[in-house]
C-alpha cells in the first residue's frame, strides 16, 4: 500500500466522515447524530434535523474542564468520559435523558444518565456548521449511496437474467416445474421498474425515510471507503457501472 | 378522487418539486438545476453547487420586465420566452453560452443564445435559499431514493429466490444444463452485499455522482409523487418494505 493511501486510510478511519449517522427522537423531533471520540484528540458532535447541521469539536483538555465543571463528584480517566459520550450517542438509552435547547443559531444536547450509581451530565454545545459540512457528510454519503445503490439493482438485474437463461435451457431440454406455482416469469427490468411505480402496501410501508438512511448508511459506507474517497479529485466521486 | 387529493395532485404536478435535477457543467464546476415555468405565475429557478443554493421567483410581469430590458429587439409573446428558459436549462445546448457569476451571496446565470437569428440573453438573479429548500428539494428526495432503491433492492432478492427455487425444482427433477456456463449460484443477499463492498473496475467505474443522482431522480420521482408525499405528515415519509 503507498504511504499516500496508508496516510489517507488512517485520517479516514479515524475521522467523522467515517462514522455513520444515527436516528434519535428528541422531543419528539427526528435529528440525524453521529460522534467521533479519539484519546488524543478529544471529541467530534455533528447533530442535523435536515434543515441546519449543529457541530461541537472538543479537545481533551476541554472535556476534562467540562467534566469537571458539570460533574464535581464525577472521578474517572478520560477514556471513560469519551466511552460515555460515544455510547450514549450511538444508540438512544432508555436510562439517559436526552434534552435539547436551541441557543440563537446554536444547539445544546444535554444528556444526564447515571454511571455507578452517581449523576454524569454532559452538554453538547453545538454551533451551526460550516456548509461544506452538510455536503461532505449528508449530499455527497446520499449520493454515493444513490450511485451505489442503483449499480447493485444494474447487477441484480443481471444474476436475474443469468438466471432466466438457466430456466430457459432446463425448459429446452423438456423440464417441467412439479409444481406450478414454482414457475416465475422471465425478468424484464422495464416492466419491474414500472411496477415498482406503486407501492402495493402503502399504509404498511411508510416509515420515516432517514431510519432508512442511517441504516443504508452503514451498509453501504463500507464500499465508500474503499472506493470513492482516495482518488477524487474535488467533488463526487463514486463507483457506477451504469450506462 | 377525493377533492383533497385532486387538489394537492394539481399543485404538486405544477410545482418546483416535480421537476428533476438537471446536471450542468459550468465553468469547469458541478451544479444541479431545476426550472419550473408556469404561464400564468411566472417561474422559479433552483441551482446548487452542493454546497450553497440559490434561488429566483420571478412573476409574469418581471419577466416581462426583464426580457424587454436585457432584450430591447426581442419581440415574443411571453410563453415562447418562458418555453426558451425552460430549454435552456433543462439540458445544456451547445448553441448558448452559459455564465456564473457570484455576487455576495448571490448568484447571477447568464444564458445568451440566438432564436430566429437575433440574440437572446437571460438573466437568472439568485439569492441565497431558504435552508428549508435544500431539505425539501435535495436532502429529502435523496433520502426517499434510498429508501425506495432499498426496497427494490429487497423485492429483486425475492425474485431471485424464486428462480432458485424454481431451478432447485428442475434439478430435483434430474434436469441437467446443456451447457456448464448456463448454471448459476444460488443467491445469497450477504455474500452478494460482501461481494459489492469492492468494486472490480473503480476506474472504469468513477463518475460524478451528481450524474447518478440526476438520472435516478427522475427514475424515481414518479414513486415520490405517487406515493410519498400526500399522507404525510411533518418529515420525511417514503415508501419503505424493508426489515
Amino acid at each position: 500500500m503507498s504511504s499516500a493511501k496508508s496516510e489517507w486510510k488512517k485520517t479516514w478511519q479515524g475521522g467523522l466522515n467515517a462514522r455513520s449517522w444515527q436516528r434519535f427522537e428528541l422531543e419528539g423531533q427526528n435529528f440525524l447524530l453521529k460522534t467521533h471520540v479519539d484519546h488524543r484528540e478529544g471529541y467530534e458532535f455533528l447533530l442535523t434535523d435536515l434543515t441546519s447541521m449543529w457541530h461541537e469539536k472538543m479537545d481533551i483538555d476541554q472535556v476534562k474542564k467540562r467534566c469537571k465543571t458539570l460533574n464535581p463528584r464525577f472521578e474517572a480517566p478520560l477514556p471513560t468520559i469519551l466511552r460515555l459520550l460515544q455510547d450514549n450517542t450511538e444508540t438512544k438509552k432508555d436510562s439517559t435523558d436526552y434534552t435539547i435547547q436551541h441557543k440563537g443559531e446554536g444547539m445544546v444536547l444535554v444528556l444526564e444518565t447515571k454511571v455507578g450509581g452517581i449523576r454524569f451530565t454532559w452538554e453538547f454545545h453545538c454551533q451551526q456548521a460550516q456548509k461544506e459540512m452538510l455536503r461532505d457528510q449528508l449530499l455527497e454519503p446520499l449520493m454515493t449511496m444513490v450511485g451505489e445503490l442503483g449499480r447493485r439493482e444494474h447487477r441484480l438485474g443481471q444474476l436475474l437474467k443469468a438466471k432466466d437463461r438457466e430456466i430457459e435451457d432446463y425448459k429446452m431440454g423438456g423440464a417441467t416445474v412439479s409444481r406450478k406455482n414454482l414457475q416465475t416469469e422471465r425478468f424484464d427490468p422495464t416492466t419491474f421498474r414500472k411496477e415498482q411505480l406503486v407501492c402495493k402496501h402503502v399504509a404498511k410501508c411508510f416509515r420515516f425515510a432517514i431510519t432508512s438512511f442511517a441504516f443504508r448508511y452503514a451498509d453501504v459506507g463500507q464500499t465508500r471507503r474503499n472506493v470513492i474517497w482516495p482518488p477524487g479529485p474535488r467533488g463526487v466521486m463514486l463507483c457506477r457501472c451504469l450506462t
